[in-house]
């Protein structure tokens, strides 16, 4: 169902003092940044290594925002784990006939051009899973 | 200083429940189950798709367990993010040398064999940052 993890992403307050302590303190390379006004927040992509997946740091535009909800209740840390996989309508659709509801009729932009939809806590363990399809060849990337 | 992510550790009440649950939700796949006592912890290795950082499992052998207090406070959910390093204890320095403390003087057993230390919440960004360096060559593995 999936191809591996494509992510993992913590929830940050101040997103820029994030990504220094990440470089400074782990050697981590920032990757990627964007803003993704729909899910409501500012977001970097940090390259953990050589290899591997990614690093999210998110944090929020708004505190009404879902992210902006969880540091108020939880605080600052680890948020949810991305799954990649080949094709997102059909990994929904078995995941349904299985019994998961995933948050989203349709899938969303998610960074850099993904696509991707999630399942809720409730529903994956106690966290935030998402599920992403690579962009298309050619898409608006980093 | 980081290799790449090695695995993501997600504490669970029901190990077994736990296991199945991510093996016909998700397809994922047991590679590893082992109990250790001096983290008081029974924990399972999951490979997610066909490549990549694994899931791991982690159940409290005992409610006074760091775990035990983890799911007591914060209910089950995302545990730990780990990564690996090619030398322990040149990481260490390294971290030590940046201001930041690990919980041990010397390294634990992790799994598998491997060489573990850890870096406490309050100083990682709200969440357990686990250091792995891989077993020995022909040490004992799954
Ligand atoms: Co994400
Ligand atoms: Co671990």
């Amino acid at each position: 169902l999936f191809g591996s993890i494509d992510h993992v992403g913590v929830a940050v307050r101040d997103l820029d003092a994030a990504i220094s302590w990440y470089e400074q303190t782990f050697g981590m390379r920032l990757a990627h940044i964007e803003t993704n006004e729909e899910q409501g927040v500012r977001e970097a992509m940090l390259e953990v290594g050589t290899s591997g997946p990614q690093l999210q740091l998110i944090a929020p535009l708004r505190d009404d925002s879902p992210v902006g909800r969880f540091l108020a209740s939880r605080g600052e840390g680890l948020h949810q784990v991305a799954y990649s996989v080949d094709d997102l309508a059909e990994a929904a659709a078995t995941l349904r006939s299985r019994g998961v509801e995933l948050l989203y009729d349709q899938p969303r932009r998610g960074t850099a051009g993904t696509r991707v939809n999630f399942i809720h806590p409730k529903a994956a363990g106690g966290f935030l899973v998402e599920l992403v399809q690579a962009a298309p060849e050619g898409a608006e990337s980093t």
